[in-house]
Parts: C-alpha cells; sequence; structure tokens
C-alpha cells in the first residue's frame, strides 16, 4: 500500500466539499496554493465559471481532475424526459472531455420525481431497466468521444431519490453486462461513504481490478447521522475503515487519487481554509 | 397471493407502533377491540406490565405473537461484555417462550458503543465474527428450549450502531452456516423497511423458503426520509413496493402474520386509535 504520511500528492478535492465558502475559481487557486494536484468539479460549479475559463485556469495551475461530476439522472416518466436526460447525458461527457477528465461520474439516477418527494412511479425493476439502457445509450456515445464512464453506486438510503443501483456487486454486474471487454470505458467510482458497509466489498473490488476501478473517494461516517445527504465526517472522525478499504483497493490495482468529498452543512459553515488544510492533515494521516 | 382485502385477519402491530401512546396492557386492549389477532411486543414493554401479566392478558384475549422483539446486540469491547450479551439473550428466549412467541427476533448489534457516538472499535470484521458467534451460542440454548431465532438484516444506514447484518444474502448465509439442516430453529424476519432496496431481494427471498421465513414486516419508505431511525411511513405513504414485495415472500411458501411495525414521530404524535384504525385501513388496501 502506498504511504500517504509524506505528501498529500494524492490528494483530490472533490469541490463540493467547499462548495459553500467559494467559487470554483477561488477553489482552484486554494488548491494550488495548498499543493493539492487534483479535483473533481460538478457541473453547476463550472457553469457559473465558465466551461472555457475552468479549462484555461486548470491548465494555468496544472491542476488535474480525478473524475468530473456528474452525469446519470437516467429514470423518468416518459419517453421525452428519457430522450433529455440522454441529449444531457452527452453535453456531460462533451465538458468532462473539454476538462480532459478521467471519467465523468455517474450518480445514475433512481424513481423519478422522488428528489421532490412526488415519485411518479414505484417500480425499482423499471428504474433499473431505464438506468441499465441510460448507461448502455451513453457508453456508445462516450466511446467515440473517448471519455470513461464510472458508475457511483450510491448508499440504500438513496435508493429512492439519487441511484438506484446501491451496492458494488449491482454496478459490476451492468458492467459486466456493458462492456464485457473491460475495454476501461464502463467502471466504477467508489465512494466509501457508500458502501463501506457491505459485507461483500472486499470481495468485489478485487472482482472490479483495476479496469474497472475509475475513482475511489474518502470521507467517513459518522454516529450519529443526522442527515441522510449532508451530514458526512471528515476523514478520522467516523467509524469507516479507511487504510484497510485502501489496501483492498491498492491490492486490486488502483493507483490513482483519494479523493475528499464531504457533504457536511457542518464543515460548509466553517472558513475554506481550515477545511483544505484539515483534509491535507487527515488525508497523511487517516486515509 | 393471499387476499388481504375482506379482513385483516394476516395483521400483526408491533407495538413499538404505538409505544409512546398506550402500555402494552393498552395496546392488547385496543387490538382485542379491533380484531388484531396479533402483536410482536419489545421486551422493555413487557417489563412495564410484567411477563406473566403479559401472557395472562394475551390468554384472556387470544391474541397471539407474531415475534418477541428483541434479542441480539452481541457484540462488545471485552470478553465480559460478550458473556454479558449471551446471558441476556438466554432471558430473552426464556421470556419468548413464556409468551408462547413463534420466534425472537434478532437485532443483532454493530460497532459496540456507536450507539451513544463512541465507538470502542471500528473493526466491521470483528463485529460480524462476534455476532456469529454469539449467534452460534443463542441457537444452542434455542434448540433447548424450542425458540426459532429471526435474524433481522438492517439496513446499511444502521450498520454502525445496530446491526452489522445488512442484507438477506448475508443473513441467510449465517443461517446456513450455523443450520444447514434447515431445521426451522434459525431463519430471517423479513422487514421491508430495511431490505426494499435490494436488487437481490427476490432472488434472496427465494433462496430462504418456508424455512427461513419466520417472520415478515412492513411499513413504508418516506420521501424524503428525515431521520435515520424515527421517520417511517405508514403503508401506502411511501415508495415501497409492498404487494409485489409480498407476492415473493408468499411465493417462498410464507403464509403468515403481516406485521406493521412504524417508528415514526409523525405518528407517535397522532392518538393511537387513528394509527391502529389506519393500519388496518391501509393493510386491507395496499398492503
Amino acid at each position: 500500500m502506498r504511504d500517504f504520511t509524506a505528501s498529500h500528492e494524492a490528494l483530490s478535492l472533490n469541490t463540493a466539499t467547499v462548495r459553500k465558502q467559494w467559487s470554483l475559481d477561488r477553489i482552484i487557486d486554494e488548491c494550488a496554493k495548498r499543493n493539492i494536484r487534483a479535483i473533481s468539479p460538478w457541473r453547476d460549479q463550472v457553469a457559473s465559471v465558465g466551461l472555457k475559463e475552468t479549462a484555461q485556469r486548470l491548465r494555468e495551475t496544472g491542476i488535474v481532475l480525478s473524475g468530473y461530476c456528474r452525469g446519470g439522472f437516467y429514470t423518468a416518466p416518459d419517453k421525452q424526459g428519457l430522450l433529455a436526460a440522454l441529449d444531457d447525458n452527452r453535453r456531460a461527457i462533451d465538458e468532462a472531455k473539454t476538462l480532459d477528465a478521467p471519467c465523468l461520474v455517474l450518480v445514475v439516477g433512481a424513481l423519478p420525481g422522488a428528489l421532490i418527494g412526488a415519485a411518479s412511479y414505484k417500480d425499482l425493476g423499471r428504474a433499473r431497466q431505464e438506468v441499465a439502457d441510460g448507461i448502455a445509450a451513453s457508453l456508445e456515445y462516450a466511446r467515440n468521444v473517448g471519455m470513461p464512464l464510472a458508475i457511483e453506486p450510491l448508499h440504500p438510503m438513496q435508493a429512492a431519490e439519487r441511484a438506484c443501483i446501491n451496492t458494488l456487486e449491482h454496478a459490476l454486474d451492468i458492467c459486466d453486462a456493458l462492456d464485457p471487454a473491460r475495454t476501461g470505458m464502463l467502471g466504477v467510482a467508489l465512494d466509501l461513504y457508500h458502501v463501506w458497509w457491505d459485507p461483500k466489498l472486499e470481495q468485489q473490488i478485487q472482482r472490479a481490478g483495476r479496469d474497472r476501478l475509475l475513482a475511489y473517494h474518502v470521507c467517513d461516517w459518522l454516529t450519529p447521522t443526522r442527515d441522510l445527504l449532508n451530514d458526512r465526517g471528515m476523514m478520522g472522525d467516523g467509524v469507516i475503515e479507511l487504510k484497510k478499504c485502501r489496501s483492498w483497493v491498492e491490492a486490486a490495482g488502483y493507483s490513482g487519487f483519494a479523493e475528499v468529498e464531504i457533504f457536511s452543512e457542518q464543515w460548509w459553515n466553517r472558513p475554506g481554509e481550515m477545511v483544505l488544510d484539515t483534509c491535507i492533515e487527515r488525508h497523511t494521516t487517516v486515509v
């Protein structure tokens, strides 16, 4: 396993971590100042600054992407909605290409409308089929453009609203079905917050292997957790066995960034400088 | 699939559903009044009324148990704690026997101390081993007494604090390891709230079969869900495909009660009479 104690060169910052403190251009500057070598930005943050401006700022600072957030949300109550989702994913793939991202992260979607408390249907099997069909369509486009897609299994507590792929095993089943040749164009974004509890985690990480492990995200699971979405913990403040999980991922061949992604009202209420400095300190001690 | 529209004879009430409104003796009376034929009481509720008094009251009203809540919580930071848990589970088994329960439901426990925000260790593999060892020890005692044990897989969002068995597959793996002969003495309590999201649910219900399906619980998953523990929905108010899941369970041979278990600050704040009447109405329409 790689030694993270001497430097934070493997640290990437998911820019949602400080999205309430700073705009993306400021985040890039603050990362550059601290020798944070990579980020994973969100589409709305990029749109605010401008796509070309963001690409330019990245080139100037030498900061690379560890992923681009996000595509997905494939489900819809009708055909028009399904087609609109495919269009939107093509745009996301193009943006990811412009920013030279190593992959587009897919939060695949779940019961359409559930996110606003009004699911237009409850058939989880249908949602899963729409997601598989959507990924298949995006993959065709992504292959032409040369942009790998990374399915992110989300915690089962998000199964209704955000993603109906909730285990690494399920994500890999889809990868195997759509990309049996393991071309490197379809894989997973493994966020420990979503999968740490899974009794099959180590086994499925081995199954994934280097070809399928396109991104690796860390934060921590707090006890108690007070909110299903925005109460993630800073690494070391919760119960996830971060080093053990990283040893599994690296044993499977992963050698990329360990990306910090913390959605937390608590951390959003602290100065951005303090958040980044804490991320660096924890990355070199507990990740 | 059984027709529930004509009567609520398959309805059992998990007594936690109205625990803030009424004591157990009152709950039994209110159930008797409404021809609710079965309950699943909690140990603390029974202790408040008295074990013998509860048994007596059940005989008088003809109400039976669909399960007894609960044994488990096997993990501990030290040997003394592990032994104390086994003692406590023996007492729970004895109580279940006194009340003529068909099974003792096991909420198996997770990282010890996490429930009060102070996990004494983070090794989930260790917790799972302690749980398997604890169930094995309880099973020996339970066989002698003649009290089946029902492992309840809890939602992964409870993996740190309450139960480190979080999928039906994992629960059945343990059943197969400890009771390969499928004697009927070890099985699962399937609560849809915990497992509805699982892409392998139908497959694993088939695997479980009649021998392993010892209890079946219903409520609903709300969008949004505002609390990880006490924001369950009344059947029909959420997104769980209740009838589809019941068809799977019955296809596997289950013919027992569909037990209503709703932990909800919202429903605890309503009159108990209204809660029970609503349970009956929903049981005959959407369960």
